[in-house]
């Protein structure tokens, strides 16, 4: 497919559907593709652009080339579970009247994920609006062993976000409600189903701002955030959801609803028991309200582009950032040379500096602009003088600000123009981090397009990225399970923040023991005995099963 | 008890002791308090006096003023756990040789709370060196139906670590190795046993520090700060250890090894489990390893107190604080002046500044000494222009910041002369914070000596304290559960950070649903069946029991 280049008007997309509508087979193929990328790409980047809920699906039931149902493509065995009869769906409309879906075209979009690479085949979508209303569905899934799909914003990259089967897609949309913000302690409440970037404007009018940032912000909803532990370019300086979400209000499987949604920033009252549905991907319960530490939306915003002539360099300038910008560096992000030709190329983004092997992008927040600067200032003199950086600029503005940080953020959609990616997201100790880049690159040769590597090196992160103008299963065979044992052995992690969804999920032994992955199915099967909450997904299959 | 001017030598303690050995019975009670509260005030405020634990432990067993045993007091029913027999004294001399203690008096200390409200009567202390051995040790225990009570610096506040019974006490004092510490990333991979203290000082070496700061940190450890989430001074600028630790090793009841240890700042791959040891007060499993993200060292420190007319003028000073100061603010405490009279008369300590009705102390820290006394100056003279604030000083040199942090720290010293100490720990939403206090002043009356209140404003997080000569039923009855009521009233905790230990633990209805403690006790039960492990903690009495 020939290079797209993004941002389009949604006019254009109109278009492609027009072609597609009247008849001109012969473009069939082509507009297909522009048409799954740009409704992958407004998804994703652009969600004001779509008006419409409907245009978007219509937009997605025009992709004729569906991807393979996960069940087929994965030879997955369908667990005991109950099929949805017509009582059901009578019931579920007694509950939820005019929010319950079951037309097949409405239902394209909630069962394939964003990547394309995962298709369940639900035939029910539950939009709820209360807890309540949560509560009565899982109760009457829980007594009836219905299984249930829990669904946010539909951004997650590990098919954790779909269903595998027909279980019920419980969407969170309609949960959009902002309970209150306390200007003072800086606390956000909230229903699961906001969206970050709407959050984070709301807080904006109040002097906050949410405590975490994604490429998927426009989109991806807060409980999910909450239920994948999303990560993210600002976790470096305002850490894990772990640390800044203060309460949880979740409902179990048997429709119990358990109200740990406290907004004190210290309680030591028994065991934390929200942190069970932080990162746990919606498999003990389903988030419906949280209540979040939210920081200062800081006065002053610096972005510095710079360039960089070896790895171990990047790893200096690290070190120096730490020391001479603590506490107002917000964000140290690493890219290597492929990435400025994948954009160069890919999306005609053009390299602010002059090309070189590697590239690390420095923010700073602060409440104090001068200050801000001085300190920037001295750490480039510093970096540039010692010879650990090569080149380099500075942004203060935000419209350069926003053009150098597209660069990065828009990696992940310049390699879908590829053809097909195989994604990574490791953690690795940082004396190791780029090693494995080499590795696969020298592994994969010329099998693959391109050996991408990016990533939140100021916290270990490193996102991998394999492309191949289509699915290659001898590419796959050479970086699987290369890469997790890899990852092993260095003692990182398999996935650093995307989760293990239903791709990963036969990989957890990689980074955790036999031991501790008993203990978690002993927790499931506690707080979950029938498995009816988003099943096949973050456990491995049972043992004998 | 007349004041005693603290800190005072060794040498005047030895003399104590010389009296009450040469048979001074005149003296014997007055020179009993003296020891009793030296050997307290040594313990937690200057462990570096005590040069020997020998010496430490003749100083304890000779305060004849044992306190009431906690199984009597509270009229507490044993568990049905077996009781120790002289064969499984030799078994564990076996695992563990020359480090199994069984003198009754090398004992009296490790049985009693350092507030010397709680005893218990183990007759068993276990002290082993390595994961594998206290692996071995609950084999078997959990085998033998032994109770077992993990033990760190014996530091806690509520009754947490000491045993009620006979429990076996099972140090963790000789697991003080650090392990390694990565100068990059800021990681910290060390024992359990190691003192907090002694952390911060190996750290220092490399620029960094700990994330947490307490006023027991000479004596506490790294795995009982853990084990009870303890928050302290620093919370407010780096956050909750749910945040910050990044891997656990514990030893379950069985004595299966749980390795979490993990040194990666993100790892989603499966359930969070570390998260359960953090705050579980010991009673789901014996941490025996940490790794922990220490922050940058600051280059410069500057502390203020600042005199306020108003309760709601101490809130306008936070929210300005948190503008002005930003990404700078490390702490922000608060004192009533009763605070001041109490340190006054009981320490003999002086108010740096006029008489005011509230105090707050605020701290900096900061990569730049200049940027940061600029917008200390630019917040002081804001507060002080508006009214906001009536009078203060700023210290900046290291002698002056200690001098004005031990009105602060050594409250809870001061405390004690009053005689008895009712001791509560809050959180409470920020606008109904000092109304607790002005209620129970009016409730308590002339009943009390003292109604004291300080703690971490930044947090929201509220230490009152009481003070009678002597334990007096009447005046906990109206302090208890008014207290409880109120807290829960306003949707606060009935213990920010102290934890529930032995004390607290049938009040956790008050801060958490009956839903949550059910899972807590299912949680419970899941990962200790026969409830070997700190039993008689934490979570109320079995229902039917």
């Amino acid at each position: 497919m020939a290079p797209l280049h993004l941002p389009v008007s949604i006019g254009h997309l109109r278009q492609c559907l027009t072609l597609l509508n009247s008849g001109h087979r012969c473009l069939h193929r082509t507009v297909a593709s522009y048409t799954r990328v740009y409704a992958n790409y407004l998804t994703v980047c652009q969600p004001s652009l779509l008006q419409s809920r409907r245009f978007c699906l219509q937009a997605r039931s025009l992709q004729k080339e569906e991807p393979e149902l996960t069940s087929v493509r994965y030879n997955v065995q369908r667990g005991n579970f109950a099929r949805i009869n017509s009582e059901d769906v009578a019931v579920f409309e007694r509950l939820l009247p005019g929010r319950v879906i079951a037309d097949p075209e409405e239902l394209v979009g909630y069962n394939t994920d964003w990547l394309r690479m995962c298709r369940g085949s639900s035939r029910l979508l539950l939009r709820p609006k209360t807890t309540e209303e949560v509560s009565e569905v899982m109760k009457y899934c829980y007594s009836r062993n219905l299984a249930v799909m829990p669904q946010g914003g539909n951004t997650g990259l590990v098919g954790g976000s779909v269903p595998v089967f027909d279980e019920i897609i419980l969407s969170t949309s309609l949960m959009n409600k902002i309970v209150s913000v306390d200007e003072i302690s800086g606390t956000l409440v909230c229903q699961a189903g906001c969206v970050l970037e709407a959050l984070n404007t709301h807080l904006s009018d109040v002097g906050l701002m949410m405590p975490l940032d994604l490429g998927a912000k426009g989109s991806c909803q807060i409980g999910g955030n909450i239920s994948t532990n999303a990560g993210g370019l600002r976790l470096m300086r305002y850490g894990s959801l772990h640390g800044s979400v203060l309460g949880v209000e979740a409902v179990q499987a048997d429709g119990t609803v358990l109200d740990c949604l406290s907004t004190l920033r210290k309680d030591n009252t028994g065991y934390d028991l929200k942190q069970l549905f932080i990162g746990s991907e919606g498999t003990l319960g389903i988030v419906t309200a949280v209540s979040i530490l939210c920081p200062r939306k800081p006065q002053s915003i610096n972005l510095a582009i710079l360039g960089v002539s070896d790895f171990q360099n990047c790893l200096k300038a690290l070190k120096e950032a730490r020391g001479m910008l603590g506490e107002i560096l917000s964000a140290f992000e690493f890219m290597d040379s492929p990435c400025i030709d994948l954009v160069r190329s890919n999306l005609n983004l053009t390299n602010p500096i002059s090309d070189k092997p590697f590239y690390v992008l420095i923010e700073t927040a602060g409440s104090n602009g001068a200050h801000d600067e001085e300190k920037l200032n001295l750490f480039l003199e510093k970096v540039l003088g010692e010879g650990i950086v090569e080149d380099g600029t500075v942004a203060t503005d935000s419209t350069k600000i926003q053009s150098i940080w597209s660069i990065r953020e828009r990696l992940a959609e310049a390699l879908l123009h590829d053809g097909y990616v195989y994604k990574y997201d490791i953690s690795l100790p940082l004396a190791n981090f780029y090693d494995l880049v080499i590795d696969m690159r020298e592994r994969v040769d010329d099998l693959a397009t391109r050996v991408v590597a990016y990533g939140h090196l100021g916290d270990g992160n490193l996102h991998l990225n394999i492309t191949s103008p289509t699915y290659d299963h001898d590419l796959l065979e050479k970086i699987e399970p290369f890469i997790y044992e890899w990852t092993s052995r260095y003692k990182g992690s398999i996935s650093a923040e995307h989760g293990l969804g239903f791709k990963k999920k036969d990989f957890i032994h990689f980074s955790k023991t036999q031991k501790a992955v008993e203990l978690m199915q002993q927790i499931k099967d506690l707080m979950d005995p029938k498995g009816i909450l988003n099943p096949y997904k973050m456990l491995p299959d049972k043992y004998g099963d």
